[in-house]
């Protein structure tokens, strides 16, 4: 089983770290592609940002040219799932989605810490679209960007730890999911600090992918994600027409 | 890896169905340990059945005496799977829930065909508590009993696929989940004739236990799902208690 | 008229308390049955308690043998009622749910002070159910198990005021709901201190069962709560099955 | 005991039919009072003349000037309910919330069946702000208005009926609440016909307030519900200011 | 085109103070014509009060006399939208609902600052009715009567900036809107000293009121809002009626 | 006052008859600058390409280079406007957001219809996000595509007709929202037939467009909608880097 798993961002250190945390989640036998966009932003911290690298991961998955059984988005609370469950055949699972089914199925509620406020309101849309929302006790920021966490890994540690405590305590969550793919490997340590299960969105993707592959099914194509009708599209894949200079 | 499947009631031929549909939809490597409760209704569609299956269903998971590394509940809707969270250290995965999950994953929206109306209000309460109601269409009912589609299951399936065409057609259902244990095995047929993926609980439990089981986690028990405290419980676990003739 | 009031566990003592307090609800011609159950816990703090109770309740209403016009179940947010609406035609009544009835009645919003923080999920799903979470500004713990509750009510009694207070300043209830058969008693010495209205569930249960049985109003029986259809069912119920040992 | 039941409108011949009906289902000693406003419309059908009632009937329970241990508003989702509470230190019930309250006592879901189309925004308000919409199956218009059920009850019967029947069959409603004063009577005929339970508003709010009288509760004051303060407030009450063509 | 603004109460320092901020909101060309009722209370603090001025408001609206293009009602969350809409055939607009839309369309999420704790209940009410309570982070009470905000506005000013604070600083809220007519002015300064906008109800529902007119919209009249059906309504509207004390 | 259409689409026929719309709507002294994106798809008719529009659309605001007081983002359901709102210090405003904030100002409930059945869940979730999904009696189909609807009005005219009155008659809809921006100039033909009123999206944009304008209020900047931090964006504004034959 091969799964392309799609680093939302520009930075190939993160497109490396994203793989290699997948590599490790994975089963033996499947096999991890950790790609990244063309274009677009080296993080994402806004909707201006989300909006673009929805485009880009598309154009990617659209142009990469080998088969895959799976599309894993690595962009937590970023656009586009839609959009690209549209173009492939293959399920297509988003890691902010992912993280939520799997902690609703170890516990009654959890909640989300992610990075800078400002990008709180756009996990909660994600969760609420995808009707995850419910048993969501909240989504929390650390007060760090996702520059920052990638650069200080020991204190974006301490203010997830703080913030993921004042979750527990303050509102009754029971599972903990990171809510940033740069978050990847601090699961263990935090379990290991407050005594509740964290769930780690890159992990939890590809093991669901890996379960939906199982089981055959892939997205319905009955109505919302049905292949796009064929119409004039000026200038798409994007790629295919930028200039030197972007590539 | 070892998963006990428990049929919620007591009718062996149901159980030996659920173990093979288990078996079907398992990994390689995967065993399937496919159980019954020892006392308790050969068939559950009522809220009396429901509450008795649960804590039959409690006994039967107490006193297995063998190691497994997650339970299914293959009941639909059925109560119960809190219970067994407390009790066991794995993790617990309930079909009805893992049904809407993968559904989810998969489509826009989904309706669930079970048996008879009555059972209809069951399964919505569940489908709410767990927090996944959201994106539920609408929870039909084929009006057959449980042991109608055992004894029937060429009248059943005509009954569902028509059930299931009112939920694509009247209620933009793009999944269907099979709402009832017995109805293994008719996910193919549906989807043949009525060109949306069909969810079958059993398979869909038993490969996201395989995923919970990959990704090293299990029950959250800080709070709701901590062990009971000990306590004097008179005549527990039931089973041990009983005489002769329910044996 | 003759109420049949049910302690859900198994303890003796805590029936009679119950049985006291219903009394003195209880208008001048009612006569108050409290019994208990033939097993299960002395208390119930956890779902798999409370399942467990579910069953030994529906077993010992239907093995009661004399007549009466109503049943009040005497567990806060304890499974069941459903189910023992199904095999009795009298009104049956949850003294949780009758709590938020009578809440809804006199105040814009109310919030229940139970006993652990483990409780406040069951609670919370009890009353969602029953569809009268909208207007529960809070369920709060006191922090005190339903037996230490019983051991120390003066320790009790603060502890439950203080967490009353809360919910009056923090969470805007006007109402407050004792949410623990155990606090029968309490209500107005809270009431007193804090000068909102307290509702004792089990008096507020006894007095809506009257009014039921007064409209001649009954659980409808047209589909969710219609008698179970004529099944085998193993061992029930189970305290005809039950050795010696167990009574 | 003495209950004010206030109907909202001018009509004596519908005050006469409301005061039976209350008669009918109080208890033995329950001394009913039945009155109407000095002013307003002779039946309620808009939002316009429900304000103009809920002015009217707090002039009509401001001035009454004999002691009662209770106020029952009438009116079928008329407005003035939270009014009254401020002005009165008795329970104060509305017909419309209190048949929402016994339906969802005894069933799983209920329909209201009211008179005119416009009529059916105002129920939906007034349940929903008294958090007991959630278990409201629907609510249905029978395209007469108060005055043409008044006028000729058989047909309204037929109407009601018809409406009743589509809710059971078509939003699964398994009790039909009578969403008109002027339906009182009608109960016992459509339950025989149709097999499901049926609240009389104006009953089940005479047996509550008995409920309630009992409990020794009343309206919390704390915050919402305190009595007004002082403060002018020119011509009020209005009854004591209009001139004699008026009465 | 001319703009009726009806101050829901009797004060009519307060009429003027809401027609000077409806003229400085009003584009060039616009007329405002700022009323107030015959009777009622002098300020609006409860329910009793705010249906009280429901009815006024609409006696004065029906005998106003003069043409109009739109009715903008100036209390903030009173009762009445509805009946004024039934009876003119131009936009009514609500201060509380204007408000709303507008913080809608400039942030993702708004608090409402109001007077006393007690009128938090009534603007809760309004904004849900009207569908607009999804992004509403909270309404606060900055403790202060109508009468207390008037009298003295430096002090009202502080507590309305501390509330203002605390929304944004633990509710999220992007977007303040002030939640009383009293309140008109303060908006520049707050935004001045918090950096967030500042909705002033009055000024909202001026501009939205021209919006509305100026796309030639009104009211629908197929069947909540339709006109009131021709009736006997006794001594209406009540100011024909009222003796010479009164006015 | 200056407000800029964009168009989301390629197509310039479409950006003209949206021109056309825009300002006939306009007050006097209002200017339109109707544009559309330099790359895209020529219709919109699924995710993929409303997110391929939103980034386009955000280039094209962005390289626009004249001074503007407002943004109307012209498409029905398409993503994007959250990222504007971050990108320019002006009010944005979306067309099915506004549709809505028109449709509740003037009725209780609302229904929208739109083209092709997939865009129902587009509707329904930008409906969701904005908080305005509350009074949304239903998003339906009329079953043609954006380019068949421009292709022939007459036809579509019908559908369109038909699936409202449908609306009003099965829905309970009191205005209907015309769902696509092909759709502009039908409202009229439809309120004529149908009796309710209903609001054209492009309209309403532009009338709140100057309502916000006149009240100085823009974009709360003080969290979600903030300015985007600098960063290394690949490629950003996308139009510069594209090559020659995509313009």
């Amino acid at each position: 089983m091969r799964i392309l798993v799609v680093n939302p961002n520009t930075s190939e250190s993160m497109t490396r770290a994203i793989g290699e945390t997948a590599r490790r989640a994975a089963s033996p036998g499947t096999e991890i592609l950790a790609v990244q966009p063309l274009y677009g932003p080296e993080a994402i911290d806004c909707a201006m940002e989300s909006h673009l690298s929805a485009v880009a991961v598309m154009d990617r998955v659209l142009t990469f040219g080998e088969p895959y059984d799976a599309v894993v988005m690595a962009g937590f609370g970023e656009h586009g799932r839609e959009g690209v469950q549209e173009i492939v055949d293959v399920p297509v699972l988003d890691i902010a989605e992912c993280s939520a089914h799997v902690a609703q199925l170890i516990g009654r509620s959890y909640s989300v810490v992610t990075t800078l406020p400002r990008s709180v309101a756009a996990i909660e849309d994600r969760l609420r679209l995808a009707g995850l929302a419910d048993r969501c006790a909240s989504v929390r920021s650390c007060g760090l960007s996702t520059l920052d966490v990638d650069r200080d890994p020991a204190a974006a540690m301490e203010a997830i730890v703080a913030e993921a405590a004042r979750a527990v305590r303050e509102d009754r969550a029971e599972v903990i999911c990171l809510g940033c793919g740069g978050m990847a490997g601090l699961d263990e340590a935090i379990t290991a600090r407050l005594g509740v299960p964290v769930v780690d969105g890159v992990a939890a993707a590809v093991r669901l992918a890996e379960a939906l592959v199982g089981l055959g099914l892939s997205t319905s194509k009955v109505c919302t994600y049905a292949p796009p009708d064929p119409k004039e599209i000026t200038g798409w894949p994007l790629s295919r027409h930028l200039g030197a200079e972007v590539r």
